[in-house]
């Protein structure tokens, strides 16, 4: 331990360490309860890339375990501290290196937050899409990690279709550079996606090449009540067969509703069954959404609502986004599902959940992603009572078998982590999971990567 | 030998087994000239997964290599037959199992052809975008193992993100399915991306669920003409910088042009230096060719002339669609590079390439998908004539060590095959090589899967 401690000195400074125990304990876990967490050795905050070097040659060197942190916004217990660990946390490498209009790329460090880029591409009249809710915190290396969604992905996919190329430290200390800076290429296998969404197993990212559309035009959101998720869920389908292309397709159940009211008295309506909020960013976004009105009512819609103007349109993002934050204040604890079904089947998974909370008679908030069949079922419960939280487990695995009969996944976009891992099994099969073996094999042979996560 | 077939037969029709050398010879190369190929043992061409998957048990059984193949249209030698191998073509698993308008989505099997694909999914008014020049004959099999891209890559992207989910067989003959049918998904490593382009090297594709997307608007193209290469790349900057999305954006050459010319009689400019098409799938495509037409002449364009209607578009597109085709009729033979550079350095690419054409004392036409940065030049050269065929290959690589040193990549969509193994390392760097033999083993302990390929 001491010896560790000298060897890392070495070659940081003594800012980049903290062994306080009191400050390593918050550096423990990431946002997901009722995942188990280690306590970390200590917490190494680099600078640059040659620090993130010397951390993975001596964890090697000493066979130490390590688990990299972005800002530990996660919802599976991927970021989560193993026992005597060293947490490698990239916040500090936070600086936009390069932003190119003609070539339509950013370059990036892992620490920078998603809401800084965002901006800073935006005065070059550039877009990056992906933007998970908690993207005012969150950073570029977690969303690579975790391969994030957002409001956004149902016209412009996650985080994966936006990761070009990287330069990534690898478990021994070698700094491989994957991908490339141009908008194609086949030259070899695709270590590029392969480092995306893998949770911090393979390897250290501590540099992003990132794709950029041109800024949209700013989009203009309806809200459509419906008396039934069934009705909601069936607009969904109608609008997506249409050919509709809508920036955003978002479904927030009554209970979400409520608890998003109870948070931040949003006056969002309280009586409906289901809340539909569909945006489009297209040259002419009233007409697309008189369309897609007129798709709601035949569905059964009661009432349809265009905002008038970006000022309300941005209000009911931002009651889209508190949901997940709303629902945990429902009651002392929640476990928040990731299913994603296809979106055919969005209805079956709706009316299988809430038969589900009947079933473990159980608050079950559901707020979801609609346009891509992605659901959070959120599991709300008083972690003081046993035999409740027992219920809590039971419903929220119940959801995840759920959503692999409609053939969906067990995650849409938050990741696998610790809170999932037995479920990843279930859905790779012997298989999968040996080849996804062999990959971490290839990469991490000592397995000091994040040990414990995924599989 | 005689074992091998034996075993073969036990599993499969005879009607799928081929045997005469003279026909099995037939299946020995794909499109690309001056490729080593090995003389296959037997050819076979199976119907269903199971006697895909008896192929591989024998194979392994007996330690035989398998090439795997579509309609061996590759530009690179990566479906060229080795001695003894043999040959598995995937051409008659030709059936389109279902297209979904509602999830956007079609499962096919791997040799179902390009456009008939295309054709299928537009009478669901859906779309299918990859769309490779060769797209009447090339599979989709073909496609995920090259990753190929197309024209309308520049607004819509490469087939890498249209595959979401694979039913593969290893080399052991064991099947995987990877990937899913949800519009999401981070559940574990993305097996289902690191196959594509692969060059079926990781196991034998044998369906694939493809993205669909709503149908655009038919697109319009617009021509124009310029003075100088170094113009027509500062006009494709310009649109580009301005925010513009066009659905193609393709730059051909004199040397292109008159060959399009002399082999279909076009009626192209052919005092023209770089003639650049592009064009726009929006709701209103005139008014965007309006506004790339005047880029284009703030840039130098001596005519900008816009199609009037479909017709004359979609013949426009023929022309740059035949234009390998056409360049290979100039010389007795040619040898086609696929580099891809950041489009803000197509200038230098090109400007660098005529430049090595004129120092080789060789014909080099040259194509791009100019949007992409990606550039096809054709060198034309006698293969009778010694001295210049070794010209020939000299600046063949020329133009690849350029492309590397403008930070590009060697391949933007032809991949690696036999033609450009030496320069993938070169490419990739020594980790880069030795992570991808780690993967090649996890998949392919034996070495069975289209040995000589890639590395
Ligand atoms: C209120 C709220 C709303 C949310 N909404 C969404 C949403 O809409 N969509 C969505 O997808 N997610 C959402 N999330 C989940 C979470 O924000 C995302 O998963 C996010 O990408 C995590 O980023 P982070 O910086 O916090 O990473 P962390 O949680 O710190 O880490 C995530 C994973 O990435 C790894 N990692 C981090 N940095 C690196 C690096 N540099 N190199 C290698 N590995 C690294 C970690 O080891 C871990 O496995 C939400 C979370 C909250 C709390
Ligand atoms: C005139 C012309 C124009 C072209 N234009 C373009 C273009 O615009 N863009 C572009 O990207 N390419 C282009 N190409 C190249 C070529 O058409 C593509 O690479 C195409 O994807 C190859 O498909 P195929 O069915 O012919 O595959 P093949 O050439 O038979 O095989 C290609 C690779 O895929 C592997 N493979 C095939 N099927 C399977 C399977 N089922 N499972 C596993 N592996 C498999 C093979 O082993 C091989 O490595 C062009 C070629 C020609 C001749």
């Amino acid at each position: 331990m001491s010896d560790l401690l000298e060897r890392l000195r070495t070659g940081l400074p003594a800012e980049a360490l903290i062994t306080d125990p009191d400050v390593t304990a918050s550096y423990a876990h990431d946002m997901a309860s009722f995942c188990e967490a280690g306590t970390p050795a200590v917490v190494v905050l680099p600078r640059t890339v040659e620090q993130v070097q010397h951390v993975m040659r001596t964890a090697t060197e000493l066979r130490v375990p390590v688990v990299p942190q972005g800002a530990r916004t996660g919802l599976s217990g991927a970021a989560n501290a193993s026992d005597g660990c060293i947490v490698l946390s990239l916040v500090r490498m936070d600086r936009i290196l390069e932003i190119s209009p003609v070539d339509r790329i950013a370059v990036v460090e892992p620490g920078v937050i998603n809401a800084v880029l965002s901006r800073a591409v935006n005065e070059h009249g550039l877009y990056y899409p992906p933007d998970p809710s908690s993207w005012e915190t969150c950073t570029i290396g977690g969303n690579i990690g975790t391969a994030s969604g957002g409001l956004c992905c149902v016209k412009y996919g996650v985080t994966a279709e936006y990761v070009l190329g990287l330069d990534v430290v690898l478990a021994d200390g070698r700094l491989l550079t994957t991908g490339r800076r141009t908008a194609k290429g086949v030259a070899g296998y695709d270590l590029t996606r392969l480092f995306v969404g893998s949770e911090g197993s393979l390897g250290i990212v501590v540099q992003a090449v990132l794709a950029l559309k041109p800024q949209p035009p700013q989009q203009l959101v309806l809200a459509a009540e419906f008396p039934s998720a069934a009705a909601a869920c069936d607009a969904v389908c109608r609008i997506m067969e249409r050919g509709h292309t809508p920036s955003l397709l978002e479904l927030m159940d009554r209970t979400t509703v409520r608890a998003v009211n109870a948070l931040a008295s949003m006056g969002l309506p309280e009586t409906t069954e289901a809340l539909l909020l569909c945006a489009f960013d297209t040259p002419d976004p009233a007409a697309d959404l008189a369309a897609v009105g007129a798709l709601c009512t035949a569905a059964g819609a009661t009432e349809v609502v265009p905002a008038d103007n970006p000022a309300e349109s941005e209000l009911l993002l931002q009651a889209r986004r508190m949901s997940l934050t709303a629902l945990e204040a429902v009651k002392s604890a929640t476990m928040i599902d990731d299913v994603c079904v296809p979106r055919s089947r969005l209805g079956e998974m709706l009316a299988g959940t809430a038969a589900i909370a009947e079933r473990y008679d159980l608050t079950i908030g559901v707020c979801s992603h609609a346009g891509d069949g992605n659901t959070h079922p959120v599991v709300c419960f008083d972690h003081t009572d046993p035999d409740e939280s027992r219920r809590a487990r039971e419903s929220f695995d119940a959801i995840m078998a759920l959503g692999l009969e409609l053939g969906g996944t067990i995650t849409g976009e938050h990741g696998v982590g610790v809170l999932k891992k037995e479920w990843l099994a279930r859905e790779l099969g012997e298989t999968g999971i040996e080849l996804q073996r062999g990959i971490k094999a290839a990469f991490d042979p000592l397995g000091l990567l994040n040990p414990g996560k995924l599989f």
